[in-house]
Protein backbone atom coordinates (compact mmCIF):
# COMPACT_ATOMS: atom_id res chain seq x y z
CA UNK A 1 0.00 0.00 0.00
CA UNK A 2 3.24 1.85 0.79
CA UNK A 3 1.46 4.83 2.64
CA UNK A 4 4.77 5.51 4.12
CA UNK A 5 6.76 5.77 0.91
CA UNK A 6 7.04 9.20 0.38
CA UNK A 7 8.21 9.75 4.29
CA UNK A 8 11.52 7.20 3.31
CA UNK A 9 14.42 8.54 1.67
CA UNK A 10 14.66 7.33 -2.17
CA UNK A 11 16.17 3.99 -2.39
CA UNK A 12 18.21 3.40 -5.35
CA UNK A 13 17.05 0.23 -7.35
CA UNK A 14 19.32 -1.65 -5.46
CA UNK A 15 18.29 -0.76 -1.94
CA UNK A 16 14.90 -1.28 -3.24
CA UNK A 17 15.65 -5.25 -4.34
CA UNK A 18 17.81 -5.50 -0.96
CA UNK A 19 14.62 -3.95 1.08
CA UNK A 20 12.02 -5.97 -0.63
CA UNK A 21 14.03 -9.37 -0.09
CA UNK A 22 14.16 -8.45 3.41
CA UNK A 23 10.15 -8.17 3.25
CA UNK A 24 9.71 -11.28 1.43
CA UNK A 25 11.95 -13.21 3.77
CA UNK A 26 9.99 -11.90 6.68
CA UNK A 27 6.99 -12.12 5.29
CA UNK A 28 7.48 -15.73 4.71
CA UNK A 29 9.19 -16.18 8.51
CA UNK A 30 6.41 -14.30 10.61
CA UNK A 31 3.66 -16.51 8.88
CA UNK A 32 5.74 -19.94 9.47
CA UNK A 33 6.35 -18.87 13.24
CA UNK A 34 4.03 -15.54 13.73
CA UNK A 35 5.39 -12.51 14.71
CA UNK A 36 6.89 -13.18 18.08
CA UNK A 37 8.65 -15.70 16.93
CA UNK A 38 10.38 -14.29 13.99
CA UNK A 39 13.36 -12.41 15.29
CA UNK A 40 15.60 -9.67 13.35
CA UNK A 41 18.15 -12.23 13.59
CA UNK A 42 16.50 -15.30 11.30
CA UNK A 43 15.19 -12.72 8.93
CA UNK A 44 18.73 -10.93 8.41
CA UNK A 45 20.05 -15.07 7.69
CA UNK A 46 17.37 -15.37 5.59
CA UNK A 47 17.42 -12.25 3.49
CA UNK A 48 21.96 -12.64 3.47
CA UNK A 49 21.96 -9.56 4.52
CA UNK A 50 24.26 -8.00 7.18
CA UNK A 51 23.27 -6.46 10.18
CA UNK A 52 24.28 -2.94 9.21
CA UNK A 53 21.87 -3.45 6.25
CA UNK A 54 19.01 -4.84 8.13
CA UNK A 55 19.42 -1.66 10.40
CA UNK A 56 19.55 0.40 7.66
CA UNK A 57 16.43 -0.59 6.08
CA UNK A 58 14.73 -1.44 9.31
CA UNK A 59 15.82 0.09 12.55
CA UNK A 60 12.96 -1.85 14.62
CA UNK A 61 11.35 -4.82 14.39
CA UNK A 62 7.68 -2.44 14.28
CA UNK A 63 8.81 -1.13 10.91
CA UNK A 64 9.71 -4.26 9.54
CA UNK A 65 6.46 -5.78 10.22
CA UNK A 66 4.74 -2.64 9.28
CA UNK A 67 6.41 -3.27 5.53
CA UNK A 68 5.33 -6.91 6.19
CA UNK A 69 1.70 -5.92 6.84
CA UNK A 70 1.46 -3.61 3.25
CA UNK A 71 3.38 -6.44 1.26
CA UNK A 72 1.12 -9.04 2.33
CA UNK A 73 -1.84 -6.69 1.81
CA UNK A 74 -0.80 -5.79 -1.61
CA UNK A 75 -0.47 -9.29 -2.46
CA UNK A 76 -3.94 -10.28 -1.31
CA UNK A 77 -5.73 -7.03 -2.86
CA UNK A 78 -4.08 -7.50 -6.29
CA UNK A 79 -4.83 -11.22 -6.55
CA UNK A 80 -8.18 -10.92 -5.13
CA UNK A 81 -8.69 -8.06 -8.10
CA UNK A 82 -6.75 -10.74 -10.64
CA UNK A 83 -9.79 -13.30 -9.99
CA UNK A 84 -12.20 -11.12 -10.18
CA UNK A 85 -12.01 -9.51 -13.31
CA UNK A 86 -12.61 -12.46 -15.74
CA UNK A 87 -15.91 -13.53 -16.79
CA UNK A 88 -16.62 -15.76 -14.17
CA UNK A 89 -14.99 -14.11 -11.46
CA UNK A 90 -17.01 -15.39 -8.43
CA UNK A 91 -15.66 -19.17 -9.75
CA UNK A 92 -11.94 -18.07 -10.24
CA UNK A 93 -11.94 -16.13 -6.98
CA UNK A 94 -13.34 -19.59 -5.45
CA UNK A 95 -11.02 -21.68 -7.13
CA UNK A 96 -8.03 -19.16 -5.89
CA UNK A 97 -8.97 -19.45 -1.96
CA UNK A 98 -9.25 -23.09 -1.90
CA UNK A 99 -6.29 -23.91 -4.09
CA UNK A 100 -4.32 -21.35 -1.66
CA UNK A 101 -5.99 -23.02 1.25
CA UNK A 102 -5.19 -26.48 0.19
CA UNK A 103 -1.91 -25.70 -0.48
CA UNK A 104 -0.56 -24.87 2.87
CA UNK A 105 -3.37 -26.77 4.30
CA UNK A 106 -4.33 -23.67 6.38
CA UNK A 107 -0.85 -23.47 8.51
CA UNK A 108 -0.40 -20.25 9.85
CA UNK A 109 -3.55 -18.88 8.59
CA UNK A 110 -4.56 -15.98 6.44
CA UNK A 111 -0.99 -13.90 5.38
CA UNK A 112 -2.98 -11.17 7.08
CA UNK A 113 -5.92 -12.14 9.46
CA UNK A 114 -3.45 -13.57 11.33
CA UNK A 115 -1.60 -10.77 11.87
CA UNK A 116 -4.47 -8.86 13.05
CA UNK A 117 -5.44 -11.55 15.65
CA UNK A 118 -1.50 -11.06 16.84
CA UNK A 119 -1.24 -7.75 17.24
CA UNK A 120 -4.74 -6.04 17.19
CA UNK A 121 -4.45 -5.58 20.63
CA UNK A 122 -0.70 -4.92 21.40
CA UNK A 123 0.34 -2.69 18.48
CA UNK A 124 -2.05 -0.04 17.39
CA UNK A 125 0.20 1.33 14.25
CA UNK A 126 0.02 -2.46 13.13
CA UNK A 127 -3.60 -2.50 13.71
CA UNK A 128 -4.92 0.35 11.97
CA UNK A 129 -2.50 -0.98 8.37
CA UNK A 130 -4.13 -4.14 8.97
CA UNK A 131 -7.73 -2.60 8.93
CA UNK A 132 -6.65 -0.44 5.91
CA UNK A 133 -5.74 -3.72 4.00
CA UNK A 134 -9.24 -5.61 5.13
CA UNK A 135 -10.68 -2.55 3.81
CA UNK A 136 -9.02 -2.64 0.45
CA UNK A 137 -9.68 -6.11 0.41
CA UNK A 138 -13.70 -5.94 0.73
CA UNK A 139 -13.65 -3.15 -1.94
CA UNK A 140 -11.65 -5.59 -4.46
CA UNK A 141 -14.27 -8.23 -3.53
CA UNK A 142 -17.34 -5.59 -3.95
CA UNK A 143 -15.54 -4.14 -7.32
CA UNK A 144 -15.76 -8.01 -8.54
CA UNK A 145 -19.60 -8.28 -7.48
CA UNK A 146 -21.14 -5.33 -8.40
CA UNK A 147 -21.31 -6.36 -12.09
CA UNK A 148 -23.20 -9.85 -11.15
CA UNK A 149 -25.40 -7.45 -9.11
CA UNK A 150 -26.51 -5.23 -11.92
CA UNK A 151 -26.65 -8.22 -13.63
CA UNK A 152 -29.37 -9.43 -11.29
CA UNK A 153 -26.84 -12.86 -10.82
CA UNK A 154 -26.83 -11.85 -7.06
CA UNK A 155 -29.59 -10.89 -4.65
CA UNK A 156 -31.16 -8.07 -5.35
CA UNK A 157 -31.66 -6.38 -1.91
CA UNK A 158 -27.88 -7.21 -0.74
CA UNK A 159 -25.68 -4.71 -1.17
CA UNK A 160 -22.09 -5.88 -2.87
CA UNK A 161 -20.22 -3.99 -0.24
CA UNK A 162 -22.25 -6.16 2.51
CA UNK A 163 -21.77 -8.93 0.34
CA UNK A 164 -18.25 -8.04 0.03
CA UNK A 165 -17.60 -7.77 3.94
CA UNK A 166 -19.53 -11.30 4.45
CA UNK A 167 -17.23 -13.27 1.97
CA UNK A 168 -14.49 -11.87 3.65
CA UNK A 169 -15.33 -12.46 6.93
CA UNK A 170 -16.64 -15.98 6.07
CA UNK A 171 -13.03 -17.00 4.64
CA UNK A 172 -11.14 -14.99 7.48
CA UNK A 173 -13.17 -17.32 10.11
CA UNK A 174 -13.16 -20.22 7.78
CA UNK A 175 -9.12 -20.21 7.47
CA UNK A 176 -8.98 -20.15 11.25
CA UNK A 177 -11.15 -22.92 11.63
CA UNK A 178 -9.07 -24.89 8.96
CA UNK A 179 -6.50 -24.02 10.86
CA UNK A 180 -7.45 -24.62 14.45
CA UNK A 181 -8.80 -28.18 13.38
CA UNK A 182 -5.56 -28.58 10.91
CA UNK A 183 -8.36 -29.62 8.19
CA UNK A 184 -9.01 -27.39 5.42
CA UNK A 185 -12.47 -29.03 5.17
CA UNK A 186 -14.31 -26.09 7.66
CA UNK A 187 -13.21 -23.51 4.95
CA UNK A 188 -14.16 -24.99 1.88
CA UNK A 189 -17.76 -25.98 3.38
CA UNK A 190 -17.96 -22.13 4.87
CA UNK A 191 -17.06 -20.42 1.64
CA UNK A 192 -18.89 -22.79 -0.67
CA UNK A 193 -22.27 -22.89 1.66
CA UNK A 194 -22.04 -18.79 1.66
CA UNK A 195 -21.53 -18.98 -2.37
CA UNK A 196 -24.47 -21.34 -2.82
CA UNK A 197 -26.56 -18.94 -0.86
CA UNK A 198 -25.78 -16.19 -2.34
CA UNK A 199 -25.81 -16.94 -6.16
CA UNK A 200 -28.84 -19.21 -5.33
CA UNK A 201 -27.66 -22.90 -6.37
CA UNK B 1 -14.84 -29.99 29.07
CA UNK B 2 -13.17 -31.38 31.71
CA UNK B 3 -11.32 -33.71 29.55
CA UNK B 4 -8.21 -33.80 32.23
CA UNK B 5 -10.48 -34.00 35.19
CA UNK B 6 -10.09 -37.73 36.01
CA UNK B 7 -6.20 -37.10 35.65
CA UNK B 8 -6.50 -34.46 38.55
CA UNK B 9 -6.63 -35.82 42.35
CA UNK B 10 -10.01 -34.75 43.66
CA UNK B 11 -10.30 -31.32 44.85
CA UNK B 12 -12.03 -30.25 47.91
CA UNK B 13 -15.15 -27.71 47.47
CA UNK B 14 -12.83 -24.69 48.45
CA UNK B 15 -9.93 -26.27 46.33
CA UNK B 16 -12.00 -26.53 43.46
CA UNK B 17 -13.44 -22.79 44.38
CA UNK B 18 -9.83 -21.37 44.31
CA UNK B 19 -9.01 -23.42 40.87
CA UNK B 20 -12.26 -21.42 39.29
CA UNK B 21 -11.60 -18.50 40.71
CA UNK B 22 -8.06 -18.52 39.43
CA UNK B 23 -9.12 -19.70 36.00
CA UNK B 24 -11.80 -16.94 35.45
CA UNK B 25 -9.35 -14.65 36.42
CA UNK B 26 -6.94 -16.02 34.05
CA UNK B 27 -9.54 -16.04 30.96
CA UNK B 28 -10.47 -12.63 31.66
CA UNK B 29 -6.71 -11.15 31.63
CA UNK B 30 -5.78 -13.28 28.49
CA UNK B 31 -8.84 -12.10 26.71
CA UNK B 32 -7.79 -8.48 27.86
CA UNK B 33 -4.24 -8.71 26.73
CA UNK B 34 -3.70 -11.82 24.75
CA UNK B 35 -1.40 -15.20 26.30
CA UNK B 36 1.98 -13.46 25.73
CA UNK B 37 0.59 -10.44 27.74
CA UNK B 38 -0.50 -12.06 30.88
CA UNK B 39 1.36 -12.95 33.23
CA UNK B 40 1.39 -16.05 36.13
CA UNK B 41 2.32 -12.97 38.24
CA UNK B 42 -0.67 -11.07 36.84
CA UNK B 43 -2.96 -13.64 37.47
CA UNK B 44 -1.96 -14.72 40.99
CA UNK B 45 -2.57 -10.53 41.79
CA UNK B 46 -5.88 -10.63 39.93
CA UNK B 47 -7.18 -14.35 41.77
CA UNK B 48 -6.02 -13.27 45.11
CA UNK B 49 -4.04 -16.38 45.39
CA UNK B 50 -0.27 -17.42 47.14
CA UNK B 51 2.47 -18.61 44.69
CA UNK B 52 2.50 -21.48 46.46
CA UNK B 53 -1.50 -21.99 45.72
CA UNK B 54 -0.47 -20.88 41.98
CA UNK B 55 1.71 -23.19 41.41
CA UNK B 56 -0.35 -26.21 42.86
CA UNK B 57 -3.34 -25.80 40.98
CA UNK B 58 -1.05 -24.95 37.96
CA UNK B 59 2.30 -25.99 37.89
CA UNK B 60 3.21 -24.14 33.90
CA UNK B 61 1.01 -21.67 32.27
CA UNK B 62 0.53 -23.95 29.89
CA UNK B 63 -2.11 -25.94 32.14
CA UNK B 64 -3.56 -22.30 33.26
CA UNK B 65 -4.10 -21.35 29.44
CA UNK B 66 -5.57 -25.27 28.58
CA UNK B 67 -8.04 -24.78 31.63
CA UNK B 68 -9.06 -21.25 30.22
CA UNK B 69 -9.57 -22.81 27.12
CA UNK B 70 -12.10 -25.47 28.54
CA UNK B 71 -13.38 -22.69 30.66
CA UNK B 72 -13.98 -20.39 27.71
CA UNK B 73 -15.17 -22.93 25.13
CA UNK B 74 -17.66 -24.72 27.94
CA UNK B 75 -19.29 -21.30 28.58
CA UNK B 76 -19.63 -20.46 24.62
CA UNK B 77 -21.19 -23.96 24.04
CA UNK B 78 -23.65 -23.33 26.97
CA UNK B 79 -24.83 -19.82 26.29
CA UNK B 80 -25.12 -21.12 22.47
CA UNK B 81 -26.79 -24.11 23.24
CA UNK B 82 -29.61 -21.69 25.62
CA UNK B 83 -29.94 -18.88 22.88
CA UNK B 84 -30.91 -21.82 20.25
CA UNK B 85 -32.78 -23.75 22.47
CA UNK B 86 -36.07 -21.30 22.31
CA UNK B 87 -39.00 -20.94 19.78
CA UNK B 88 -37.12 -18.23 18.18
CA UNK B 89 -34.10 -19.58 18.58
CA UNK B 90 -31.98 -17.89 15.56
CA UNK B 91 -33.00 -14.90 16.20
CA UNK B 92 -31.92 -15.27 19.87
CA UNK B 93 -28.75 -16.49 18.67
CA UNK B 94 -28.17 -13.26 16.41
CA UNK B 95 -29.44 -11.05 19.18
CA UNK B 96 -27.18 -12.70 21.94
CA UNK B 97 -23.84 -12.54 19.36
CA UNK B 98 -24.44 -8.88 17.73
CA UNK B 99 -25.00 -7.51 22.53
CA UNK B 100 -22.02 -9.46 23.07
CA UNK B 101 -19.95 -7.81 20.18
CA UNK B 102 -21.53 -4.30 21.16
CA UNK B 103 -20.49 -4.92 24.87
CA UNK B 104 -16.67 -4.93 23.99
CA UNK B 105 -16.58 -3.28 21.14
CA UNK B 106 -14.88 -6.52 19.50
CA UNK B 107 -11.92 -5.76 21.57
CA UNK B 108 -9.77 -9.17 22.34
CA UNK B 109 -11.46 -10.63 19.47
CA UNK B 110 -13.64 -13.47 20.28
CA UNK B 111 -12.86 -15.74 23.50
CA UNK B 112 -11.90 -18.98 21.92
CA UNK B 113 -11.13 -17.87 18.58
CA UNK B 114 -8.76 -15.22 19.18
CA UNK B 115 -6.74 -18.00 21.91
CA UNK B 116 -6.30 -20.16 17.95
CA UNK B 117 -4.89 -17.46 16.43
CA UNK B 118 -2.59 -16.65 19.11
CA UNK B 119 -1.59 -20.94 19.73
CA UNK B 120 -2.53 -22.63 16.84
CA UNK B 121 1.29 -22.72 15.43
CA UNK B 122 2.92 -22.64 18.31
CA UNK B 123 1.10 -25.42 21.14
CA UNK B 124 -0.01 -28.35 19.96
CA UNK B 125 -2.02 -29.46 22.85
CA UNK B 126 -3.89 -25.76 22.91
CA UNK B 127 -4.49 -26.04 19.57
CA UNK B 128 -5.96 -29.42 19.93
CA UNK B 129 -8.11 -28.46 22.52
CA UNK B 130 -9.35 -25.57 20.72
CA UNK B 131 -10.47 -27.17 18.03
CA UNK B 132 -12.24 -29.47 20.02
CA UNK B 133 -14.28 -26.28 21.23
CA UNK B 134 -14.57 -25.29 18.27
CA UNK B 135 -16.27 -28.88 17.19
CA UNK B 136 -18.40 -28.53 20.24
CA UNK B 137 -19.77 -25.26 19.25
CA UNK B 138 -20.77 -25.81 15.70
CA UNK B 139 -22.51 -28.91 17.01
CA UNK B 140 -24.38 -26.45 19.32
CA UNK B 141 -25.94 -24.46 16.36
CA UNK B 142 -26.54 -27.43 14.40
CA UNK B 143 -28.38 -28.89 16.92
CA UNK B 144 -30.80 -25.21 17.01
CA UNK B 145 -30.68 -25.37 13.15
CA UNK B 146 -32.12 -29.01 12.67
CA UNK B 147 -35.29 -28.23 13.95
CA UNK B 148 -35.68 -25.31 11.30
CA UNK B 149 -34.20 -27.15 8.59
CA UNK B 150 -36.97 -30.19 8.98
CA UNK B 151 -39.78 -27.49 9.04
CA UNK B 152 -38.37 -26.14 6.02
CA UNK B 153 -37.47 -22.59 7.11
CA UNK B 154 -33.78 -23.25 6.00
CA UNK B 155 -33.11 -23.90 2.65
CA UNK B 156 -33.47 -28.12 1.98
CA UNK B 157 -29.88 -28.60 -0.24
CA UNK B 158 -28.32 -27.34 2.69
CA UNK B 159 -26.85 -29.48 5.77
CA UNK B 160 -27.59 -27.85 9.14
CA UNK B 161 -23.69 -29.05 10.30
CA UNK B 162 -22.90 -26.89 6.96
CA UNK B 163 -24.79 -24.06 7.78
CA UNK B 164 -23.18 -24.76 11.28
CA UNK B 165 -20.01 -24.29 9.92
CA UNK B 166 -20.70 -21.55 8.08
CA UNK B 167 -22.08 -19.31 11.04
CA UNK B 168 -19.53 -20.28 12.47
CA UNK B 169 -16.62 -19.34 10.40
CA UNK B 170 -18.40 -15.55 9.73
CA UNK B 171 -18.86 -15.09 13.01
CA UNK B 172 -15.35 -15.55 13.70
CA UNK B 173 -14.21 -13.91 11.05
CA UNK B 174 -16.77 -11.18 11.47
CA UNK B 175 -15.09 -10.57 14.61
CA UNK B 176 -11.67 -10.52 13.58
CA UNK B 177 -12.89 -7.86 11.11
CA UNK B 178 -14.47 -5.74 14.03
CA UNK B 179 -11.62 -6.29 16.36
CA UNK B 180 -9.25 -4.93 14.03
CA UNK B 181 -11.14 -2.02 12.46
CA UNK B 182 -12.25 -0.94 16.05
CA UNK B 183 -16.18 -0.71 14.27
CA UNK B 184 -18.45 -4.14 14.97
CA UNK B 185 -20.09 -2.90 11.56
CA UNK B 186 -18.34 -5.50 9.29
CA UNK B 187 -18.88 -8.11 12.34
CA UNK B 188 -23.37 -7.53 12.21
CA UNK B 189 -23.17 -6.70 8.70
CA UNK B 190 -21.37 -10.64 7.88
CA UNK B 191 -23.99 -12.34 10.33
CA UNK B 192 -27.11 -10.43 9.46
CA UNK B 193 -26.66 -10.88 5.54
CA UNK B 194 -25.21 -14.60 6.04
CA UNK B 195 -28.65 -15.08 7.87
CA UNK B 196 -30.94 -13.19 5.51
CA UNK B 197 -29.53 -15.69 2.59
CA UNK B 198 -30.45 -18.37 4.80
CA UNK B 199 -33.23 -17.45 6.41
CA UNK B 200 -34.90 -16.03 2.79
CA UNK B 201 -35.44 -12.70 3.64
Amino acid sequence: MGQKTSDRPRLTPKGARTRARIVEEAATLIHERGVAGATLEDVKVAAEVSGSQMYHYFPDKNELVQAVIDYQADNIVTRNTHALAGANGIEAWREMVITAARRTQARGGCQLGSLGGQLAESDPEARALIATGFDQWASAISDGLRPLHAEGKLPADIHPDDLATTLLATLQGGLLLAQVQRDIRPFETAVNTLLALALGR
